[in-house]
């Protein structure tokens, strides 16, 4: 990683010495919320343009003794940062703020923290097909951790609460309550410019898509670029409204550049922070050079954030459209973190999109339900969205361990990728145990449902090894270690 | 009204003498129910082919004396079902099938009764402007009777039942036991034929007109007629889809079939039970000569039956879509007899366009919210919509009359028609309290939101009356009359 040409490399920029105390987390504050107020300080001044791009920070050791914080507290921050694309930095030279964000935008910014939730568009509705007996396709998460009595007793308080008026046709663009509750919890756990002026209530990430492809053909656009690999799912939804997609490849850093440009696309559907279905959180570099593209062609870019809620083993990424909300349009939904059933969903968008997306929205269904987007509102508000994904975290780490250890005991040498977030992982399992077309058949005669890396883009290696897609958020740990003993049983394993 | 050429001008039909008494309504129920009973037969008759086309029916003396009931009973039904379309006679010449109905079909079929429910989509929702002091805007209903107890109730009991797999992706065509239940509730309430499978729950008319209207238009249509007057909300949603609308000229009948043949459009919107905005139930004819339009040239027709659930001096006209469900889409929702905020409506759809109407569905939004669907459900099945229905009628039907009378006792000579149905009127104001533009300028100053007829469509008289679209529903008896007198008052009446 290196400064940027429009960085006077490592000199410090022409805003000059920044106030560091303002960035003082709370005094008095337990070590972990400082540090993520630093965080967010640090994020915020960088998008208001307070810290310009060139800027070079003090140290970590400098930093921490002004602010009189642990040294590791800043560290963490920079790193953070420069995972999101706000900092960039070499050992030796110090860190610098980076070209990648959008500097000097209006609206409210804050934090890191926790993931969004999404819904990755109808991907893999799981199918209860009476021969299955063990089901790891991916995109549905358990079902049975949908909080009924919170779910209930929201409901009570909203019809006893909500005044007459608000049963009439809604505001397309969603309940203002249910706009400022999701742009607040948005900025906090995903690290997202959220303001509520732009954020748009849907019914999931399926209709973002929808929406937003409607209202770019509509401006002439044709094709669509998405991941390969990637959902099939997104390219689906954009053939509706007239786009064709143009599959475009990932690297182990995200979506390369050459090929991007090459294409001619000027609109991408990507999933930053946990590629579906690879795994990879694309790197800084290819986060900043995927908004670079965009903002030279003036481009869009649609960020799939279907999965941002669960992180396991490392703080999360801040979503890509913090560093630009001008250029991505930032979708997520309910449907991972309480129930796809219930189909509420948010997209942010860019000022220059919102009102087509808004009327697109109002012909496509005048709005989503109002007593839903008021229940949704007060959950959230009120602390049982954040307890809701607490407890999801908790429940989907222990899976994925079980489904890790029993992978290594039962197909041993298989590789596991992709496992620090989200509700699936990749299992490359050695060619020994196949080819791929005998354990699929295999597999399948046994009972477990599974799905081949292949369907979801255009690769086909000829190594033998047998690539896997695997959902495990929606089983037991003694149903994930069951699935796995028999795959290992009808394999020969 | 005489018998098609197709009939053999009274002569018993090709199908032989019918068993009359299989019409027999079952004996010991009450009156009211044995004639309802006897419309059902009669319709399902004709409908299933049993009863063909030129068939001559008994004459109401001997048919109510084979059946043993009241001969006032067999003249409801008959003229009930002459109303439909599916009967044609001429006074001393008897009664025969019509050519109305396409004969033949599968499909389930039953009843007449109440009204179905319907959205206008956003027609007019009631702005709170602060100067505003009577809002008489047409298009929403009186938000304070939503049944919020009962809804409440019915929410309880879906989260305590509902098995945990119902959360995950829904079907896009809708929850099995809400189609279910609304297939049952239509058939005996609006005399559609209505068939589960090809029931699709969606989020109101306004979302069935774009889903028809992208359909239509990929199959090729790019125009689709309107009635004018009528909603511009349809050419909105249409234009949506890239359909350019048409205004087709209505009579005191409905369609006229010359502009309509002239017109080259290949698919039309109408409300044929209470025409909006003009109030006008379209005659039997026309509704037989919409239909025979629409299968020579393979023509589809949309139903908006955006107030059938509501009729106060006589009773309802059976949907359109009885006589011919493979050219008419019916839809409707529950904006008018709950709430819009809830956004849960449905449509019937013809086999030929099914698939690409649930498609087009799912690709829109995977299908409405599940908990909301099967609260719906739930409110059917156990008798909560039809006491709401019930409880509405009651009170529309009181603001109505406080409206007359008001209208009659402030603006006298003012004709008021279309009040037989709906939740609105057409006032002809005398041109003494006129011209038309300074009777609104008057109005709106003194607090009174009015909408002029001309905003519905392309005609200008020049007669100087006053021509206003009073929308009541939402006023309590008191407010209406404060309106009048307002509005009297502003005029100088």
């Amino acid at each position: 990683m290196t400064p940027s040409g429009t960085t006077s490399g490592g000199v410090p920029g022409p805003a000059g010495q920044p106030a560091w105390e303002l960035l003082l987390p709370a005094a008095g504050a337990p070590a972990r919320r400082r540090g993520r107020a630093l965080q967010e300080a640090l994020r915020e001044a960088v998008r208001s343009g307070r810290l310009a791009a060139g800027t070079r920070l003090p140290s970590t050791r400098e930093l921490a003794a002004d602010l009189g914080v642990s040294r590791g507290l800043v560290t963490e921050a920079y790193e953070q940062l420069t995972a999101e694309g706000y900092l960039r930095g070499e050992r030796g030279a110090g860190t610098w703020v980076g070209g990648a964000v959008r500097a000097g935008r209006v609206g409210a910014a804050t934090g890191t923290g926790g993931a969004a939730a999404a819904g990755p568009g109808g991907r893999d509705a799981v199918a209860g097909a009476p021969d299955v007996r063990v089901d790891f396709r991916p995109g549905t998460p358990d079902l049975s951790l949908f909080p009924r009595s919170a779910w209930a007793a929201a409901q009570r308080s909203v019809l006893a609460r909500l005044p007459h008026r608000a049963l009439g046709y809604p505001d397309p663009r969603g309940l203002p309550e249910l706009r400022g509750a999701l742009a607040g919890m948005l900025a906090r756990r995903r690290g997202v410019v959220a303001d509520p002026e732009r954020l748009v209530v849907c019914s999931g990430v399926a209709q973002a898509s929808t929406l937003l492809g409607f209202v770019l053909r509509a401006r002439g656009l044709r094709t669509v670029g998405v991941e390969d690999p990637g959902s099939p799912e997104h390219g689906r939804l954009f053939a509706s409204t007239g786009m064709e997609t143009v599959w475009l490849p990932l690297d182990g850093e995200g979506l390369r550049p050459e090929p991007l440009a090459a294409s001619g696309v000027r609109a991408v559907v990507v999933t930053p922070s946990h590629q579906f279905p690879s795994g990879i959180g694309w790197s800084a570099e290819r986060r900043a050079a995927l908004l670079d593209w965009a903002r030279t062609i003036g481009g869009y870019v649609l960020e799939d954030d279907y999965d941002g809620d669960f992180r396991y083993d490392r703080a999360p990424v801040g979503a890509l459209q913090g560093l630009d909300p001008e250029r991505v349009v930032y979708a997520g939904s309910v449907s991972k973190s309480l129930a796809p059933g219930l189909r509420l969903g948010w997209m942010l968008v860019p000022e220059a999109l919102l009102d087509e997306v808004v009327e697109r929205k109002r012909t496509m269904d005048l709005g989503n339900p109002v007593l839903d987007q008021a229940v949704l509102a007060e959950f959230v508000t009120r602390g049982g969205y954040d307890r809701q994904l607490r407890h999801c975290q908790r429940a989907y780490r222990e899976r994925r361990d079980a489904l890790l250890a029993a992978l290594a005991a039962r197909l041993p040498g298989t590789e596991v990728s992709g496992i620090a977030a989200g509700l699936h992982v990749i299992a490359r399992v050695p060619a020994r145990f196949g080819p791929p077309e005998r354990f699929l058949a295999r597999a399948a005669e046994a009972g477990v449902a599974l799905r081949s890396l292949e369907e979801y883009g255009t690769a086909r290696p000829s190594d033998g090894d047998v690539r896997l897609v695997i959902g495990y958020a929606h089983l037991s740990p003694s149903a994930v270690a069951e699935g796995v003993g028999l795959l290992a049983g009808a394999v020969g394993a």
